[in-house]
């Protein structure tokens, strides 16, 4: 187990006015200086792991002044959180009493914590493996319940399970291939090298899977911007509100979002649709020239996919066409996946919708934002854009980060080179330089393999407190 | 000990994004529930009290889905906050988990508690009296060291024990006049009158004493409204600045604090100033009219104390002194009370500076904005300004409730009634009506004598969780 030599501290719980509030400690000194600080019905050094006890922090330094009535629980290394010993004060939660309590911590020598550094010394002290830290922080910024599973499926080493199979097979055989080179002069074969391709083919397939259910599984975790864009008198508005009525958003009661756009969150099978509100496209005699087209460009730009909303009920005007199709270009420029939208169905009345542009090569669906025909095929549609086709099956495994996917990636190359070479009958030093480089991209996902820059890029996207 | 049906949960701590968030249950069911919900390494209804799990929470309608891995821990009644069992949960501090595990409690028939619920059952269980109950609430909203003690102290007893002892002695004297008046015909003296009327003129100026303190009181709980009020180049920035560089305010890194006005925030002596800043007085011709000073006053109608900034290295000419008066007027209609602030003491050259009007028959200091010089006294004049003459003394007893003040006005009132009575020789039975008036008002502090509203209006005012 590595140990940390300072003792650190941080509330962990938000940052706010609440009934109560966590301060953690944790390190070797952690059950020590809560001790001087807690003056309670039992002693902190004499306290079990596990327990819990009632009592007060006081200031040793200002007359042993009661900073405020707490409880303090107990976890003793290695069975905490960090594998240190930890202290967690449960103290009222307000601002000033949860930082006068961190001071007169910080008086006694310890250390204010860097973001994510409990989890990191979890990972260090062997509590989590890397992927299994990650999944920590993306539970906690989870916004959907698939992306809430998804998280706590690798929090529960779901993908290191998966991964550690992998390389354990990759590393047995690489393993026989040095030992047949300690002993090359006796040209011995230990590793069967027909029976390794063979698996080492379903390992590149398992491979490019998993490196492809990162384009679904980075929606899943991230959510998917949409941009609705549509005349004034389309239905853009309506169509919004009946979306916004049957999936009630969750985002939209944690204060402090800021936005540097008005944005509708909406949860459609888990998948969470940040829908970006434009102003609505106007006709002008110019339309690529216009302000108003621009700004949506710019917001299309940001997006993922576009909801493009036509009045189904009217005809189209040559200079709708010149217009829609100028815009359906630049959303091919610019890579953004277009859904047709053909409202107001329910007042059509027969007529026939004539479009000679581009509007029907895209995907479309006929609506009625009105009467909520059609809605549901649109919120398939949009889900079977967002996911490329493959929504995520219950009970697979999805790579959310793009980390984990770059290291997928560059593991999957080096052992096509490592398979080439076996094919190739070339000498057991090629494949095994090429395996090497296989397991430590493998490695890294999980961190068995890792470098303190890595690390340093994983902890400090964290919160503090983590 | 008063039992509630019903078992309720709410987070209990800030709401946000953090490390860990914390969900606490409490009621009869509190630990059946939570068994039901926790698949750990031990049974919550087999843990001891002020124990901790670590386990998973799961969601039994929902083929046991894990919702989070969580830590639990117990605490049995009577040894809680609540007084009843309480099983508290800390899981990851994100926004969807927790409400994910609080949706799993309600299903399985846990009420989401009302504001101030857990401390109301508390005070009904006789953990708390209702003072201590109602210190909670300021101990969380504290903004100063000064606040957040005296808050402490009401929570540790410190006024309950005053008010108990104070009643008590009443008490006694009461019962015993009603103990004469079931003994009418037998005409024998048990209560000492004369004793009781020393006793009683002791505890009238001891009760005057603790009303006249919630002036200072509230003043330390809430702090005190200061406006700035000045000619643009009067000083007032950079005295501001030279008085915010001393005194680091400590409400500034509370987030989603909205003000209606721009404030700043200045600790000195425990006083929590907040400094109104004013867009400056012009001069006009005709200043009571003009909208400058509309502004201004309207400023300095919401303020308890103005600072009024006079550049005293220049003279003043007829209009600024008709102007300055014109405001002063204003000030004492709307029962402000100016300080006047004479800056710019460093470059007054030995000119005479001179004020035929109203300027310097209210309280000034003399300062610098720039050199500091002055500065010392201005927070001294301030402090004494806020405090009516009568800052804190260490350990004594601060009314800060207007609930309690109102009390303590009715408790002296009415025993003011009964002292007359028995000073005037009056029957038994006129004492001892003024007395349980008396008896009432002081209950109503600690909540010996209470009612549903009183409950209703206290609890409503915390947050929900606490």
């Amino acid at each position: 187990m590595i140990r940390q030599e300072d003792t650190i501290a941080a509330i962990a719980t938000p940052i706010g006015e609440g009934g109560i509030s966590v301060i953690r400690i944790s390190g070797s000194n952690a059950l020590a200086v809560a001790d001087r600080l807690f003056d309670g019905k039992r002693r902190i050094r004499d306290m079990a792991s596990h327990t819990a006890s009632f009592g007060n922090i006081i200031d040793p330094h200002n007359n042993r002044r009661v900073l405020d009535e707490v409880v303090a629980v107990v976890f003793r290394s290695p069975n905490s959180y960090t594998g240190e010993d930890i202290v967690e004060i449960s103290c009222h939660g307000g601002m000033l009493v949860t930082k006068s309590i961190l001071n007169v911590l910080f008086e006694a020598g310890v250390r204010h914590a860097n973001p994510g550094e409990f989890t990191k010394r979890a990972f260090l002290n062997g509590r989590l493996d890397l992927s299994q830290a990650e999944a920590v922080a993306d539970i906690i910024q989870a916004r959907t319940e698939r992306a809430h599973r998804s998280s706590l499926d690798q929090l529960k080493g779901k993908l290191s399970t998966e991964i550690d199979e992998i390389r354990n097979d990759i590393l047995n055989f690489c393993s026989l291939i040095e030992l047949e080179l300690d002993f090359a002069e006796e040209d011995i074969e230990l590793a069967n090298r027909d029976d390794f391709a063979n698996r080492a083919g379903r390992v590149l397939r398992r491979l490019q899977e998993l490196i492809e259910s990162f384009n679904v599984g980075k929606v899943y975790r991230d959510g998917i911007k949409v941009v609705i864009a549509g005349k004034p008198n389309a239905g853009k508005s309506l169509l919004l509100n009946t979306l916004l009525q049957e999936n009630r958003a969750i985002v939209t009661d944690i204060p402090g979002t800021t936005r540097d756009t008005i944005e509708e969150s909406l949860n459609i099978d888990g998948i969470l649709f940040r829908i970006i509100d434009t102003a609505g496209l106007r006709e002008t005699n110019d339309p690529v020239e216009s302000e108003g087209v621009q700004r949506t460009l710019q917001q299309i730009e940001r997006a993922d996919l576009a909801l493009m909303i036509i009045d189904y009920s009217l005809n189209m005007s040559d200079e709708d066409i010149r217009y829609i199709d100028s815009i359906l270009d630049k959303m091919n420029e610019l890579d953004v996946d277009p859904l047709v939208v053909l409202n107001k169905i329910d007042i059509t009345d027969g007529k026939q919708f004539v479009d000679t542009g581009k509007l029907l090569h895209y995907p479309f669906v006929k609506i009625s934002a009105k009467t909520g025909e059609g809605v549901d095929v649109l919120k398939k549609q949009m889900v079977n854009l967002a996911t490329h086709g493959k929504p995520y099956q219950e009970g697979s495994v999805l790579v959310t980060n793009s980390r984990h996917r770059d290291a997928l990636v560059r593991a999957k190359q080096s052992l096509e080179l490592a398979l080439a070479s076996i094919k190739g009958e070339a000498s057991g030093e090629f494949v095994s330089v090429d395996l090497r480089a296989a397991l430590d991209a493998l490695g890294e996902i999980t961190g068995v393999v890792t470098t303190e820059d890595i690390l340093n890029n994983i902890f400090s996207s964290f919160c503090i407190g983590k």
